[in-house]
This record gives C-alpha cells, sequence and structure tokens, in this order.
C-alpha cells in the first residue's frame, strides 16, 4: 500500500474542497452574515492548511497507483470531505451537534437529502448554498471534477479508471471517449449545460434567482436540499412540474445525452435501459394516478402529484409537494418498490438503478431456461451485444452485498425503538441516497430523533450507496491493509 | 414435454393423496364426527377416482424423463395436491370458501401454519388432524415420500435426482447414500423417529395424545398450525421447551442426524452451516433477553418466551407463546431477520437457508478481495472443500429470484390497502414458509382479511418458499412449455 501517495491525493482534494467552499464565503459577505462568514473563514483555513500539509509532506512519494489504492483513495476522499465539510454548519451553529453536521453534509455530497432540521429557512443564506452545492458537486462526483481539470498524476490510466467506475454509478463504466480525462470533461459540460438549462426555465417561472440556483443544485445531483420548509410544495404548479422533468432528465444516463449531440437518435431510444426507465415511470405515475382518484380535487392536480412524486423517488431526489406518507397503501408500496430499483446507471440517480435490474432479470431468466434445457448455452445481451459474464458474476455480487447491508442496516437502527416502517425506510431511503422515507422520515419529518449510533450507520449507507458499496467495503476489508 | 407421462405421475400422486386423507377418516368415525366424515369420504372417493382415471387413461406413456418433466411434475404435483387437497374442508364446510380453504391446505402442504381461520377450536378433531398432518407430509415432502416407497418408474436416474433436490430445501442435494431411494428412506426414518421422540417427550409432560400427535405434526414439519387459540401459550412451560428443543432440531440438516448415527461427531461439530445456526440462535436468544429486560416478570420467563419465538422464527415453524407484536422494535427487527435467513438446508424448515446465506458472504468476501488483488484466483471453501462455481452462481441467482419474488408480491399485496408491515411480513412469513408476521398478521391474529388476488399470490409465494422457487417458477415459463 503506498500510503504515502495516498496521503498526498488527500491533500489535494482538501485543497480542492476548500476552494469549493469560497462562493459559500463570497455570498455570506454580500448577505452580511457575520457568522456564517466566520465560519467559513475558518473552515476554508482549516481545510486548505491540513491540505497543504498533507501534499508538502509527502511530495517524494513514489508514484505508480494501483487498483487497491485508487479505491481506497476513493472511499477515504469522499470521507475526508464530508468530515471538512461539515465545518461551517457546526462553526456557524447552524448544527451545533459535529454527528448531525456530518450527517447533514454526507446526506449533501451523496445527494442523498436526509436532512436532521426541523426547520430551514431561518439558516443563514450562504449556510444553505453550501448545502445545496454540496448535492451539485456530489451528484457529478468530485473526483470525476478533478479528474477534468486536473494534469498531474491521478492521470495515470489504471487509477483513472477506477476513479470513474466508483463515482459515476452503474453496472459497467461509460467511457464516452476512449480518454478518461475528455470523458470527464464532457460529463461536466453536459451537467452544467443541463443545470443552466433548469435555471432558466425556473427564473421564467418567476423564482428568486437564489432559489432557482439552490433548487437547480438539489435537482441536478438529485439530491433534494429545500431550502423552504414545505420543499417544493409553495412553489407554484408550473415550477414544480418544471421540477419534475428536470430531474426524470437528471435521473437518465448521460452519455444518452452526448449521443444525442451526436445525432445518434435511434441508438438513444433503442437503449434498453432507457426504455425500462420511462416504462416504470409512465405506469407509476398512471397507477398512483388511478389510486389516488378522489384524493385531490382535480385530475391535473392528482396527476401533477403523481408524477413529482414518482420522479423525485424513482431519480432519488427527495423533494416533495405533498405528505405522500398520508397516500393510501398501494401507492406507498409502489414509492417503496421505486425507492429500491433508482434510476439510470451513469446519471446522478441513486438506487440500485434500472440498467443493473435489467442484467439481474436477464440473468434470472438464463436461469431458469438452463434449467429447463440443461446442455444449452445461452449468453445474456443487453442492447443487443453480449454482456460479459464477469459484469453478470459483479452484478449479483452487489445485489447480495446490496441485500446483506439493508439487513444490517435495519438490525442496528431498530435499536432506536421506533416502528418498522421508519426503521426500514430510513434504511432504504439513506442507502438509495433518496432522502425522505414513511412515518416518522417521511417527507414532512426529519432524521434528529435518530441515536448516535443510527446517524453513523446512516452515514456509512450513504455514502456506500453513493459509491456503489465496493469502495466503502474495501475500507473495512482486512486484505486491504494486510501486508501481502 | 411428455405430457402423458405426467398425467400419469399426476394421477398416482393424487392416489397416494387419498390413502393419506383416510386416517383422517377413520378419526372422524372415532369422534363421531358425521359431516367431516362424509366430507372426507366424499374428497378420498373424487381424488382417488380422478387419480385412478389418470393413470389409466396413460398407462401407454412411453417412459424416458427429462430434466423439464421432472421439474414440472414436481410443481404440478404439490398444485394438484392442494386443490384436493383442500376439499375435507370445503366439502365440511369448515372453510365455506373454496379459495380460503386452498390457502389452509397448501399453508399446510408448505409447513407455513397461516391461517385464513379466526379460531380453530370449534372445528372436528378429523379436520385439526388434517390441517396439521398435511405439514408433516410436507415437512419431508410427499415427492420423497413416493420415492422412498415406491419402486415404478418414478426411480429413473435423472427423475429422482430433480425430485429430491426440488423438494430437499438447500444449495445443494443432499445425497446421503449413492442410491436415491435409500437416501429417501433414510430420511423418512430419521424423520419418524424425531416425531415420535417428540411426541413422547410431550406425553410425559401431561399433554393429551390427540394435542401431542398433532402438536408434533407441527413441530416436524416446522410447520405452526396449531390445535388451541393461543397457539402453545396455554401448555406448561415444560411443554413450550420440548416445542423450542424439537424445532430447533427439526430446523438443523438431517445429514448431521445421519452421520451422528455413524458415529461421526467431529464432522458435525465442524459443520459450518451448524455453526453458523447455533451462533445465529444463542446470538439472537442472548439480545432478545436483554432488550426484554422487564418486560416479563422473570428472567426465567423472558428467557423461556426468546428462546421459543426465536426457535420458532428460525425455523420458520411460527407456533407462538406470546404476541411478539407488543415487543419493543429492537426485538422485532431481529425476528424479522431471522424471518429472511431461515434454518438449515436439508432440513424441514423453510426460508433463504443459513448454508445459502454463507455461501452469499463468501462469495462477496471473495469479490472484495478480488477487486483489491485482481489477478489472484481464489476458490471458495465450505467445510474445507472447494465450492463449484455453478453453485455460487446459482446461489446467486437463487437470491436475485428471492428478492424479485419479495417485491412483486409485496406490490400486488400493497392493492388491498393494509400497512406497510402488515404487507411486507406478509410476504415474508408466507414467502419463507413461517405463518405469522407483524402487525395485522401477527401471531394473535390471521390471514382472513386479504382479498381473493392477494391470497392468490401469497399461495403462490408459499408454493415457490417450499420448493425453493424454480419449479413454480418453471411452470411460468414459455420454454418449459414451448415446441423446442
Amino acid at each position: 500500500m503506498n500510503q504515502k501517495m495516498i496521503a498526498r491525493f488527500i491533500g489535494k482534494i482538501l485543497l480542492v474542497g476548500g476552494v469549493f467552499m469560497l462562493p459559500a464565503y463570497i455570498l455570506s459577505l454580500c448577505y452580511r452574515e457575520k457568522e456564517a462568514g466566520q465560519a467559513f473563514l475558518l473552515s476554508i483555513t482549516v481545510t486548505m492548511l491540513i491540505g497543504g500539509a498533507l501534499v508538502t509532506a509527502n511530495k517524494g512519494a513514489k508514484r505508480g497507483f494501483h487498483a487497491k489504492e485508487g479505491l481506497v483513495c476513493v472511499g477515504l476522499s469522499w470521507i475526508v470531505l464530508g468530515l471538512f465539510g461539515a465545518l461551517p454548519f457546526f462553526f456557524s451553529g447552524a448544527i451545533p451537534n459535529y454527528v448531525d453536521a456530518l450527517f447533514e453534509i454526507i446526506s449533501g455530497f451523496t445527494t442523498t437529502g436526509a436532512s436532521i432540521l426541523p426547520e430551514v429557512e431561518s439558516l443563514p443564506k450562504s449556510i444553505l448554498y453550501w448545502r445545496s452545492f454540496s448535492h451539485w458537486l456530489g451528484g457529478m462526483g468530485v473526483l470525476v471534477f478533478l479528474l477534468a481539470v486536473s494534469s498531474g498524476d491521478e492521470r495515470s490510466k489504471g487509477f483513472t479508471m477506477h476513479l470513474l467506475r466508483a463515482e459515476s454509478p452503474g453496472p459497467k463504466v461509460g467511457k464516452l471517449v476512449p480518454r478518461m480525462k475528455q470523458t470527464a470533461e464532457i460529463l461536466y459540460i453536459l451537467y452544467i449545460a443541463l443545470t443552466v438549462l433548469d435555471i432558466f426555465f425556473l427564473l421564467i417561472g418567476g423564482m428568486p434567482l437564489f432559489d432557482a440556483v439552490c433548487t437547480a443544485f438539489g435537482t441536478a445531483g438529485t439530491g433534494g436540499f429545500g431550502i423552504k420548509n414545505d420543499s417544493i410544495a409553495g412553489y407554484s404548479p408550473y415550477l414544480q412540474n418544471v421540477c419534475t422533468v428536470f430531474m426524470l432528465l437528471f435521473g437518465v444516463n448521460f452519455s444518452c445525452y452526448y449521443l444525442l449531440l451526436l445525432r445518434q437518435v435511434k441508438s438513444v431510444f433503442k437503449d434498453e435501459e432507457l426504455r425500462m426507465y420511462i416504462a416504470v415511470i409512465l405506469g407509476s405515475i398512471a397507477l398512483i394516478t388511478w389510486n389516488l382518484w378522489g384524493f385531490y380535487e382535480t385530475f391535473g392536480e392528482t396527476f401533477r402529484h403523481a408524477a413529482f412524486q414518482v420522479a423525485t423517488i424513482v431519480t432519488t431526489t427527495g423533494f416533495a409537494t405533498t405528505d405522500f406518507d398520508l397516500w393510501p397503501s398501494f401507492s406507498k408500496g409502489i414509492l417503496v418498490c421505486l425507492m429500491l430499483l433508482g434510476a439510470c446507471a451513469g446519471s446522478t440517480g441513486g438506487g440500485f438503478k434500472c440498467g443493473r435490474a435489467l442484467l439481474v432479470l436477464k440473468g434470472l431468466r438464463r436461469s431458469v431456461r438452463q434449467i429447463v434445457h440443461p446442455g444449452k448455452v445461452e449468453v445474456v445481451r443487453m442492447n443487443g451485444r453480449p454482456v460479459e459474464e464477469k459484469i453478470l458474476e459483479n452484478t449479483n455480487a452487489y445485489l447480495a452485498a446490496y441485500t446483506l447491508i439493508i439487513i444490517g442496516s435495519f438490525f442496528v437502527v431498530c435499536l432506536d425503538g421506533f416502528s418498522m416502517t421508519t426503521s426500514i425506510t430510513a434504511v432504504f431511503a439513506c442507502f438509495n441516497n433518496i432522502g425522505p422515507g414513511l412515518e416518522l422520515v417521511g417527507p414532512t419529518c426529519n432524521y434528529s430523533g435518530f441515536g448516535i449510533l443510527s446517524k453513523l450507520i446512516l452515514i456509512l449507507d450513504m455514502l456506500a450507496g453513493r459509491l456503489e458499496i465496493f469502495p466503502i467495503l474495501i475500507l473495512f476489508s482486512r486484505t486491504t491493509w494486510g501486508k501481502r
């Protein structure tokens, strides 16, 4: 294990993290938020100093990154970013308990959107901005950003591969162009363009600039932190519909947009994952609209709420326009299933991912066929191309890890004594980076009631969910830290 | 597809089914239960006539069974046995709705123990006997029984293999001796011996003979139908403890007992699955006893209830001595996790099985190690012996099917509008062949409130759980019924 190299890398991440806090600091000056301003200044100083020290102290580190170092870097970076990113909340007194502050910022970076704050409107604007900006940053990935802008030793081939693999969700790495740095650049350009478009449409609907930017950050990262106590419910139907559309757009695999730019429209609409994603969304909206008949006054209102809530859950955003915990069981059941499914691979959304679910289904269909015709060899295909056996194996291993983490976390969270539904949906909502669950963690509630142990477990769940389990699992494996 | 051969086989199964109803008929004569007696006579006549007709009509069927036919036979046999086994309930008026009667008998055969009856003490004794006997029969498997006693064409090698594989739970087929028929005989002899021992200990504790036989049937099959409205709660602590011990014994892989008879004590206690099973039981009892501190009057009472409930859930029996739905969340959480785990492979218990969970865990550990050391080839070992890759793949496919069926069933059951906890634990309890869940399907409640669609789905879940999914899945696959 090249520990010096890892320390140096973590140092760089901290320097970048410090830079990212600057806009919030400037905002605190504009809005004359004295306490928040001091908190940001102190946080930036601490972060940059420690980062700088780590980089300088390990300047002579040997190059050469193996897969192991790459993966360890990913997991550690996110944890360290969380530890320092929580400082502004803590120093400003916005969240006086450090574990709570950590929960909040990890929830931000992982685009979960689960909050421990009972109300947010009294918070300084710069703090709200930092909270929402963490979503935007975490959505596409901090390391991918570093990759897009850096020209340093992080660009060694094996390492960038691991980086992109760890931060871009899905069963396969979405390499758009042969060079990794370029792929990262394209991803960020698309991401910025879509975010600007979202802000534009929100402004047209009359939303104030600050609200529009923060809401767009939450939408783009499929995060879900709102800057109002009632999330999106207070905005006009037009603004809610804009959010619905953009949440769904950010749940699509970004390579589809790249293909659209290359005018390969046909291959986009033949993409099996995209088709499944669209089918699931339309089906869920239709079923919920039917199930909610008479719950709201008009058909239009019912449809709008159904579409918004389906979009917010399937893309794992977690905004809310209505308290869906009051909906009938069938609608809630659909939402719980959507919580587990998640959006497309290669999007900013979390969850198990449609593409992975498709692979599991196809693998299962093959298993059934092979029992019936034991001699026959069959290849699983996706978009017409055969899928490597290795990827199928990994997908099944992923499902196994996914299930075990849910069961294990549920087990610990139960210790706090809340209802079964609260405990299990809290785990679902954090692990799949959604935010709200049902009952005590429903859309009108928050996570402040949990004990420290549960909060720490949920923090790990959020990280594991965002980084697709293995980079976090590896930090706890003896093999990683062993001499061999 | 050799349809005539399958029809002939189903005919034989019906003949055997008719014979199995005879003891209940005789009992109805002893207890002078006129209506029940007529119902049994009518049911036996109908079952035997149709069975006989199927056998005679397809006498000239070509021999030669493929894997496909074997698997189809297994699934169909259980469905047909359920359809005819429900007749006594229906004809006697004990359960006037046929779907309910079918639910009850499938719950019996699959050793689930989920009931739609709000109370059972008013039922004729012969009906109670048939209800409990279905557990005993289903526990070791009707087809395994047929295999043990028959000398017909079912003994062709490939077929018997499928039979045993389908009815004996676990990731591998437990072949005790090279010949299948002999294996089936040994299994049934052990099963009968343990059941008789159970009855003996219950009689010593002063339980009436009828109660002892029925309770032993429910214990042996890890079924859980009681003959009292309060299940086992009304019996003395000694009798409850006897049940606890025997439930746990019936949850052990039967090949362990065979090895004990061969005096291979060491290899039994080195068995990794058995060790895990014991560790899980002891750990759960300890945690629940700790969590329940002060819930009951004495430590002894707390320990007794904790041990009983852990035993009843982990072995998927479903008896109850107390309403665990009133327990604190952590204890309920442990029980929910145990519901998913289940007992040992090769036992009469249901669930995912400890052995399979071990394989998933070991496979996952290897995946993590292979990410860290990509070049290294590692073999998964169980009890010191390498596990075939095929078995690991099948285990993962099993987990995938298991998860999908739970999600799909939950989705449909939600339509009835009960709470999330009721809906999800109903699916858990039926699919894992346990019986009671939480809230509206808790240990003091029953399944009568569900709609017909939910009941049919839960019936399929029970069958899929008992037969380990694939024999039921295959009945719904186009490949099975296609020409190719």
